[in-house]
């Protein structure tokens, strides 16, 4: 990450061996998180949050396999709500991705005027490095490496790890990669098995390049190529991203599970970047390429722009590294730098998303093509959370006569989890002159005048989302909180009657709502923010039309931590 | 044009030369224009609106050399508030680009099941195609090529004109050309000087293609090659267009205008590409491309996505042929296909854009890189304006104490034209945690609690606007009537005192709100909407922080036509 704008009064930075002395106190928020602290009752369930402070991006996401834990490092700054320097990488741990444990402050910077800024961590089995002897497993051989931004330039810096994650050694040698840029970093490092090296992504950040560099030691890295001018520009490039994701030939919604079965399974590699400022709809937005690598060169297969996420709060998404099986799981900042340290929360600031696992699949955006997309869907384990009350309704027709509600207050805490399927007969339209809309309001309990609108019209085609019916000052005049979103939707199936169905799969948490449609072909994350305690519990169907909307299949569930 | 989802009860398309036998009364719309029709009041005083019935897509625009008349086609259809088939080309004529007269339908489907889609006109000066003899002037031999849709196919037709562009002759071999596509549209021609022919870009609508084909004659056409998958895909790609725009080298408004004189002037090929719905803000949206084009195929130069227009209306743009100087004019259309047909205005739906001049010049989208961008200015020729009203102000330090409010109501038209130029110094910003903004109201003259807001937010470097302050329900309640839109804004440029300047030119006409940010690197097209007369007359500037924003120049005024 790179906070826009911001200037430095010059300082040398120290590099080599860390001798952090700074004036903030690093043990604050892990005092404040054994302390109850502030409006708890708003903070998200199964989403990590830090106890306290200001985090962003994630960074060195990676998965133990000696303790089967699922690591979470990112952009933290403890003594503050607002990003700045000094910033640090904080730690946390999931054994389940949906329940997490806080460990503070893992990695810091050279000085108070320098950041650890976003990088990634990977396993060195095989001791590459040099860094570990016997006495450290295999699988638990951490190696970080980062940007350590200092007021003269942004360069490449190692640490690693010899408690399975918790505390850093921080390489002498540093930086291990510095081209004397002030716009150089985020590096993702991966290890392809092909050539037996390790590749590095990071950018080239104002030079809108992705470059790639190769090692053998994760200490001496090699240029290899610039992946350059692909996707939206906007400001600047960050957080680039490799991966090699699973290639499902054949997930027909119409076909049967024994058909399925016989998918064949391939991989592409896929490569991620986010962009800040400078998203069409405003500040962060993260974007994928779908291409080959040969270990030095990505080549895109095409050089169309496609969004991870199409909400305004999915930003610098990583990828997991040494998963169980290889599969690819990723997680975002679930926020947006234009609004990001303004939300009305306290004592954090901002949350990740949900961890998603990854696939490429074949999808129609339109009836005459057919192309490879990235599915996601979230990563829920419902072992660890209680359904408290549950509503699941099958063929409701909608008419403007009334609309339908259902009521889900009993123990509210604010996480939901619906499925809403619907089938579209376009042909009872009987006026193009207003909107044929279905809306799917989820209101507050306390309150049902604010709500979060959800819906789908026809004659654009468009899942609708509107966030701003609220009586918080922020959400009201805050002019960068754009209320309204639009997101075109393709149909998940043909019915058998001919007619399209769509499909929607969401969870609320507290304030964010995370949807999946379609089994995951695309997906909205959105932040929202209603008066305290006022959390989404009435569920309002309605329709402006009679007869076009039939409800397939309505499931919601709300949920709450055991 | 493309009307999404449209079924048809299948009826054969009799091709060959049109019998037009409606039921559809094409005198109807000249009828209306002679009388005083419903909400004239509201109607824009300088953009383009058909007097009564349903408009989008700009088609055949040309220059008429002998007449000097701009003469602007457009889908169009009279009878209906919104689109549907049959569809026609309805067709007007300017002097100067800022005063229009309408003439009603030119072009006509085969029959009214089918339409006459978008297309473009050429000045076949040397009767190539053998439409003309001695008693048409070489300046006035138009032919028009257009997508004749019928229920079967899209296909593409010739026409031609003997009367400079009023009534229309449709060629006896249509189609010209027909691949048997349901998809396959909007053909725009240039004459391509180097090879001596006739170039032709059209859409493949939904395989994400724009086919390039070449004729000596307008009449025979050869595929060259394809232009696919770039930019954002959307649902399908509609109205591409291929242009040669002059390169301004040198534009640094930190020089003098006699350094700018000894500028070169060169030239780099531009495709220009709608796509809807499925734009990143929703709906409609028009993208474009630099890079060289041999006569056969455009080669990109990156593969960098950009979009012609940052706002939400702004589609389908076409740029005129045969102009005077070889200058790149467009015009485009000013909705989105998303809410166009419930905009609350009759008896007319929708408007057209400002023509623009469109250049391409270096611009630093960040301190280190430098890029070719499309730079658009409009054109108004204000020798047919009155400025009855204008405010002049300099050196304007804003301060969270008061709001400078300039009340310009005195014969209020809905007409303003504006320039604001502001630096601003962030030093100044004592804390991040909240948004640092200079907004600037545009209130309405009758009810100033209905206003546009406009404004610059310092740390996330954006312009926003929203225009959702309003109390129509199409504004309060529609969902795909986004409100709030956010555009990131680089530095003007960097004044003596090492502060960035920012600048902003506007044209407010009843509902449609032009921005063009810094010379035209960037521009955001919206309409809106308010009570009826309550047309925008009084300037509101604020800022939330003290000392950070010093208006260096602004100046408004209100316009009227003579």
């Amino acid at each position: 990450m790179k906070i826009l704008g911001f200037t430095l009064t010059a300082l040398c930075a120290a590099l080599g061996v860390h001798a952090y002395n700074s004036a903030y106190d690093l043990t604050l928020n892990r005092t404040a998180m054994n302390s109850s602290v502030g409006h708890e009752t708003n903070r998200p369930l199964i989403h990590y949050t830090p106890r306290v402070g200001w985090m962003n991006d994630p960074n060195g996401l990676f998965f133990d396999e000696e303790t089967s834990l699922w690591h979470v490092y990112y952009q933290y700054k403890p003594d503050a709500l607002v990003a700045g320097l000094p910033i640090f990488w904080g730690h946390a741990t999931s054994k389940d991705l949906t329940s997490w444990v806080d460990h503070g402050v893992a990695i810091e910077p050279a000085d108070d005027v320098s950041g650890a800024f976003s990088g990634s961590i990977v396993i060195d089995r095989n001791n590459t490095s040099g860094f570990f002897d016997n006495s450290t497993l295999p699988g638990q051989r951490i190696v970080a490496l980062y940007t350590e931004d200092s007021s003269s330039k942004q360069s490449q810096f190692a640490a690693y790890s010899l408690d399975g994650g918790y505390t850093f050694n921080y390489y002498a040698q540093n930086p291990v990669l510095d081209i004397n840029s002030t716009q150089f970093r985020d590096p993702k490092v991966i290890w392809h098995d092909e050539t037996q090296r390790w590749v590095m992504t990071l950018a080239l950040s104002q030079e809108y390049k992705i470059q790639i560099y190769t090692s053998k030691n994760l200490k001496t890295w090699n240029f290899q190529s610039n992946f350059s001018h692909y996707g939206f520009l906007g400001y600047q490039y960050e957080c680039p991203g490799l991966s090699k994701v699973p290639v499902l030939q054949s997930v027909d919604p119409n076909t049967t599970l024994a058909s399925n079965n016989s998918s064949s399974v391939d991989f592409k590699w896929v490569m991620f970047l986010s962009i800040n400022p400078g998203a069409p709809t405003g500040g962060s937005v993260n974007q994928y390429f779908i291409g080959d690598f040969d270990g030095k060169t990505f080549t895109a297969d095409d050089s169309a722009s496609r969004f991870v996420d199409n909400g305004k709060d999915f930003y610098a998404m990583q990828t997991f590294s040494d998963t169980p099986t290889n599969e690819v799981v990723g997680l975002a900042w679930a926020s947006n730098w234009d609004y990001g340290a303004y939300v009305p929360i306290t004592p954090w600031k901002t949350s990740m998303t949900l961890a998603r696992n990854l696939t490429l699949r074949p999808y129609k955006p339109n009836p005459e093509s057919s192309q490879l997309t990235l599915y996601s869907e979230p990563i829920i384990d419902h072992s660890i959370l209680n359904t408290t009350q549950s509503i699941k309704k099958a063929s409701l027709n909608l008419t403007t006569e009334e609309s339908v509600f259902y009521h889900l207050t009993k123990t509210a805490k604010g996480l939901l989890e619906f499925t809403l399927e619907w089938k579209v007969n376009a042909t009872a339209i009987t006026s193009k002159k207003s909107p044929a809309a279905m809306t799917f309001n989820l209101r507050g309990i306390e309150d049902e005048e604010e709500f979060l609108k959800l819906g789908y019209e026809v004659n654009s085609g468009a899942f609708f989302l509107d966030r701003g019916i609220s009586d918080l000052d922020f959400v009201r005049f805050n002019p960068l909180f754009t209320t309204r979103l639009v997101h075109f939707l393709e149909p998940y199936r043909i019915d058998q009657d001919g007619l399209p169905v769509y499909k929607v799969h969401g969870i609320v948490d507290k304030d964010i709502v995370e949807l999946f449609f379609n089994d995951g072909s695309s997906t909205s994350t959105n932040t929202f923010y209603m008066s305290e305690e006022n959390f989404l519990g009435t569920v309002e169907l309605s329709s402006s039309v009679d007869d076009v909307f039939n409800v397939l299949n309505l499931e919601i569930k709300q949920l709450n931590t055991m």
